[in-house]
């Protein structure tokens, strides 16, 4: 797969802003972003299974609900969840978006991303919306990708190219993580585009057969946040015919959209708050795909493991019991354990019991950034990856004083 | 209830007694722990929902099966988890017991705590065991407590006095926690004796219905263990009639047992790796009984909500979150959330939005050793409670290097 720059700006047609209009305090974090296609598009979204939901979430799937929008507005800083007026201010937001790009405000996609339970005001809004506006262009992603971040450290952007129908495509993201971070949900924010043309029904189905294999195997916290969404837009300026249907075309773009956003998750789980390791868990040989996505999630939410990570210390035994505790049936006498990174890979439990490896060739292998865990079942041909981060004392310290 | 001294040695005929034999290297702590009846009792377990379990676990299902057993020996530094010579250890370490206090190793019950994949060698139980069986005193439950902890910091002893068939009977503890602790599990390890004469199959029911009210309402970290073991023996010594069915001595038995695990559990997650704070969640008004269960586990078990305890934040926002996440169906927008403690009361959160409060009473309240998250739900006559502790950086620095 071939990756492109400009993340959300890649595929032909959109244009993208970010800029600070007063929702923080601090000026020099933007806080408000802006996506939009030159032309209609077929929209999807998937979103968080947390009863408690933002009221920006619950505009966007009343809007998405006829397949279609055309623009992305979101602010950080605040989550506009758990506040009296909440749905109010995400329709005003839409409505003063539709008027500053032309469009009827059932075409915005609207999200918030920040602390939660505080009142929100319409006022940096009504302000920095029409600035947004003019500041639209095609180099705008990093822009839009640095203005809805929170307690991010690095953008998140990511973009690829691709063939359906026989042109040339693109897809492209933004995403912010970092905290609040946990399976079973759409996820955090991801905002997505391509210029191909995909029906509204594959779009969705594209959409919500990837999330369970990219954004829900992801975990900083195991804290399942409120206002995670994930949304795509597709503009067909690309050119091809329209991907109404499964085959060959339809296989290729959910390709595309696999690689962003398994790199995008990978991307999340590296920047986790806190986070000085990057902890990948691949499983094999699970009875199923389930089983293997459950226990894959399993080993990266454990904060035993997390903290052992952190300390360079190849606490197999964490590892099993992680693996032992997940909700799924298994035979777990049968399970290898490797761990592997840029400085090699150690065999380090065969049969759920221990196998003699050097503990100064595991502790190299747990100095690199990244860690891969192994773990083959034995049992059958489900495979699944999860993406977590080590709990650090920086997580600590970040959560511990968040609103201050 | 009245409170009873001397933990497992307050039920009349029951000695214990705490030894160093060589299992850690660090003479300074002890390692073996033993509990033994003058005449046999009945007994019950409750064990862990891992899928891994360790060695000695088996062997205590197998010995309590038949109702019946005597004496406890107990080791800490070491799991006995997936060791290669695990079983034969566990078995062993009976028959050892069984010689040194002239029974059969049947009426072992046999637990492990410590590290999890590392070789058990025998050699040390062959020369304590002698020397801790000639050390077992009336007096001795402090320190068999003391040589069952691992990180734990605090001794953890309850004892009370009930009255069952018109006799005074007693009841106590002895446990250890700390780390890898999470519901969904029988728990740690809680050893509990009494004097009242109970059959074997009260006995168990009375544990079985006791433990998800009481250990499963424990979380430091989420991690269920391998090795999580609770057993009660009952020898009968208090001369009441045995209670072999419900009925008002059953409900007096249930009820000191209900008061000696709830106490313990308090006392598992105060002295949670690394915790400055004790949290209690208390859910009332909830759908049923298990819905308040899961909710009250879910607010202490959030690493979010933990860190911003730690931090002395009031981030309500996150305790909502956290009630949203919970799997269970209630409707999440009639929910008041109080924070309390020592120091006073406050209403942060009314209706699963904002309540007025003074950041600096919060603050304030917050400061306590002990606090107390009320959850309201107003939606039918469930309540439940649940213990857990915050989370710090001694947690990440203890887990960092639990094994160097």
């Amino acid at each position: 797969m071939k990756e492109l720059q400009k993340g959300v700006c890649a595929p032909q047609g959109f244009r993208a802003a970010g800029i600070w209009c007063g929702i923080r305090k601090n000026q020099s974090k933007a806080d408000l972003a802006m996506i939009v296609s030159d032309v209609p598009c077929t929209a999807a979204g998937v979103y968080t299974k947390n009863k408690v939901k933002g009221a920006p979430l619950l505009v966007t799937q009343a809007h998405l609900a006829d397949g279609h929008a055309q623009a992305v507005i979101c602010n950080s800083g605040n989550a506009n969840t758990c506040a009296p007026n909440g749905m109010e201010i995400a329709e005003e937001t839409c409505a003063l978006a539709a008027e500053a790009l032309g469009l009827r405000p059932e075409d915005l996609i609207v999200a918030s991303t920040g602390v939660i339970g505080k009142e929100m005001d319409i006022e940096p809004f009504r302000r920095g919306i029409p600035q947004l506006a003019a500041a639209l262009s095609p180099d705008g992603s990093e822009a839009a990708a640095r203005a809805i971040m929170t307690t991010d450290t690095k953008v998140k952007e990511v973009a690829v190219e691709f063939t359906a129908g026989g042109k040339t495509c693109r897809l492209g993201g933004i995403a912010k993580g970092s905290g609040m971070i946990h399976p079973n949900m759409a996820t955090m924010l991801c905002f997505l585009t391509t210029d191909a043309a995909v029906s509204p029904a594959m779009l969705q189905k594209a959409l919500s057969e990837d999330v369970p294999d990219s954004f829900n195997q992801v975990s900083v916290d195991r804290d399942t946040s409120t206002n995670d969404t994930v949304t795509i837009l597709a503009n067909g300026l690309a050119g091809n015919p329209e991907i109404a249907a499964p085959g060959p075309d339809y296989d290729a773009f959910a390709a595309a959209l696999a690689y962003v956003t398994r790199r995008m998750s990978f991307l999340i789980a590296s920047d986790g708050e806190g986070a000085s390791h990057t902890i990948v868990c691949q499983v094999t040989g699970a009875p199923d795909k389930e089983t293997a996505r459950a226990v894959s999630r399993s080993v990266i939410s454990s904060n035993l493991f997390k903290a052992a990570i952190f300390g360079r210390d190849a606490n197999w035994g964490r590892i099993l019991c992680a693996i032992g505790y997940t909700e799924a049936e298994f035979d777990v006498s049968r399970v290898d354990v490797t761990l592997r990174s840029q400085a090699g890979s150690v065999l380090v439990c065969r049969q759920a019991a221990h196998s003699p490896y050097s503990e100064e060739e595991a502790s190299k292998i747990l100095s690199e950034e990244v860690v891969t865990v192994l773990v083959e079942m034995h049992q059958g041909s489900g495979e699944a990856t999860a993406w977590g981060c080590d709990l650090t004392y920086d997580y600590v310290k970040i959560n511990g004083d968040y609103r201050t």
